[in-house]
């Protein structure tokens, strides 16, 4: 298939290689802040999400054959450096921010980014057997679950001080909720099971999955609900007052309570058919909502003009921010093509060929090959820079590799392509 | 007050000595296996249950100012025991039975018994300030949050394998939930957080007290409800297939779904006021809810003709059980006085009064001073020893070192005694 070729190509020979070439950053540790042009912007602080990131996306390249001679390396070394600087001595889990020599300067803990630290010692340990790293994920779950876990009613708090009391309510998130970081617990705590096999890491995983299904998702439509009271009930989502780098999905005034982000949705659904896949369960139970979900990202959430997703939108009736953020197309191309081989309906396949015609067409540095962060509707640059404390690697290149395997499928189930 | 002064006479005099002469175990450890005559019954093993109880009397003694000379050492010799024979090496927790050489032969981990040894080992940190107590006190705490939280439901589940892995549903409980476990985590965190003032041990507690009063309460006659399904479906309560001992609570069968039990119900209402008191919150807003239950205690749980409480009954109505267990009448005693200082209504001072009449006349031994287990309505000896594996010494000295701080109140606000 040209298309998988081309993508595999694009993959090992400029994606990857932008970061392997750049990621390390002077003095140790990781980097992402780069400009348009793929030069360092200047700003040298490290945080806890490019870290835990950036060792995801090196580990998840080694265990799928790529960066032989690089990733290896820089993985070791970043390890380390994140091991040694990162931990909070004094109360175990995962500093926020630390300055270029490691001294830290946010010590809050935000549950979004101990999450991606489970996720990525995970990946870690798969892809090397570094026992450091399998015990930090395992520590980092037991940490959420002594201190986030919400033993009245089900489900996780998410953002708490230095020593884990929650923060304050309101805009410091202490009495909140998200579809965000339960989703992303599903995907650490699948990882985490993928990695150890025990049955209190499959369990929890089975657990947020319950609670993602049964508490935050809009019925009828099966489209996620993006904050919550600490009972569950939805809320007007707001932003949280944590420097979160430039990720707009938490910036900017309260959303309506009729909203529902497209790249969250369709993210769902394919990290949703991963952990089925990896706890060895039938999706069969799932497959109508599956369907419904799949259908309101295509009627609502899919450009049909100029392909990709918009942003957000109510959930029954058109897309209300129509931009094409970077993560959101990285996420619906894995997504809609999930929803092809699951549901076999060609307009997935359609959506997904058009989004990454977009991408390719208007997202990626046609040199450079990393994404550029925001696009207005019809493809203009709008966000220009190619790395930010969370606009970095990880979507983007876990979405070409997992693009290629569905590609594969596709072609092995003689579906057209 | 002379009752107060006979109390103080008994306890110091008789109770507290029965046990000090007899708790140390030959070879290590404690026993409370002793029959009508308070002679060793031969049964030998050790269970969770024993030890903690022990350690927790021991060390409640010494913390109200009992057992000077005697219960120091006893404390320091079983704790010693117990560290070094109790713990899991493989799965961290607490076996739930030893042989008397200290080889495990019940293995399984039982929520009931990991929050008694949190309670003791609470406890034995504030009498004794020693490291290893309170170490293994935060410990338990800790596996208790990770492996029996339900993050789907809120709660606790309460019976899982060695390896912490739930338990087979139905009689072997992996899937039930317990007025009972609920009520002793809350009495266990009480203690914890007393001990350390920390703000994940206040969180855990006001959790566990939400979960109580929100989910497993009778609205109305605010009684409890015994038994559970996971989500809190109120379930008709079964016997366990989990050596308890004699304890008559978890034995015969099924019960009816709509039962209540009289114990307790008002052991958790002094529980749930002391749990207030160490929080620092006011009582208030529960007021009226506590008069409920202890109403319904006193018009359907007490007896009226012989004194003491009876089993159990529905929600609404006549008792249905009226015989006289120990532990029923233990915290009766505690609790009845805590509603006359609560409601201020003097049928609560006449129901403790003829309570403790009842048994110091039937259930007290009145040479060795420990109490007979298990009495007819009439005080008619039914079931006669007066220790076994959970039938031992938290309840009778606890009760009398509460009752005594409680006359003592009776006294100081000038209230009819």
């Amino acid at each position: 298939m040209k298309l998988r070729d081309d993508i595999e190509r694009y993959l090992a020979g400029k994606l990857y290689p932008f970061w392997f070439d750049r990621v390390a950053a002077p003095g140790g540790g990781f980097t992402t802040y780069f400009d348009r042009a793929g030069k360092p912007t200047g700003q040298t602080d490290r945080t806890l999400i490019q870290q835990a990131r950036s060792i995801f996306m090196l580990a998840h390249a080694i265990r799928n054959g790529y960066g032989a001679g690089r990733a290896p390396g820089l993985l070791a070394d970043g390890l380390d450096w994140f091991l040694s600087r990162f931990r909070d001595a004094d109360h175990e889990g995962w500093h926020w921010i630390v300055d270029r020599d490691g001294k830290p300067v946010g010590t809050d803990k935000i549950i979004y980014g101990q999450s991606f630290v489970i996720y990525a010692m995970s990946e870690c340990a798969l892809a090397t057997g570094d026992p450091r790293a399998r015990a930090a994920a395992e520590r980092t779950f037991e940490l959420v679950q002594t201190y986030a876990a919400d033993t009245r009613h089900g489900g996780y708090r998410e953002m708490f001080l230095r020593d884990w009391q929650p923060r304050p309510d309101g805009a410091f998130g202490g009495d909140r909720k998200s579809f965000d970081v339960h989703m992303h617990l599903m995907e650490a705590f699948t990882t985490l099971y993928e990695l150890s096999g025990r049955e209190i890491h499959r369990r929890k995983l089975l657990e947020v999955i319950d609670v993602l299904w049964s508490r935050m998702f809009h019925r009828g439509t099966w489209t996620g609900i993006a904050q919550f009271a600490l009972d569950f009930t939805p809320l007007p989502a707001i932003m949280f007052r944590t420097v979160w780098g430039s990720d707009r999905d938490n910036e900017g005034a309260p959303r309506p309570l009729d909203n529902t982000s497209y790249g969250h949705n369709i993210e769902f659904l394919w990290l949703f058919l991963h952990a089925l896949e990896v706890l060895g369960q039938s999706v069969d139970p799932y497959r109508e909502r599956l369907g419904r979900l799949a259908a309101h990202t295509l009627k609502h959430g899919v450009d049909p003009v100029h392909g990709g997703i918009f942003v957000e939108g109510p959930h029954d009736g058109p897309a209300r921010d129509l931009q094409k953020e970077f993560w959101q197309q990285a996420e619906s191309l894995v997504g809609l093509l999930d929803a092809y081989l699951l549901l076999g309906d060609r307009w997935y396949w359609n959506a997904f060929s058009a989004a990454w015609d977009f991408v390719r067409e208007h997202l990626v540095h046609p040199v450079l090959g990393e994404w550029h962060a925001l696009a207005g509707r019809d493809g203009t640059i709008v966000w220009d820079y190619l790395g930010h404390a969370w606009k970095n690697n990880y979507h983007t290149t876990r979405s070409m590799v997992q693009v290629l395997k569905r590609l594969r499928k596709v072609e092995e189930r003689g579906l057209a392509g």
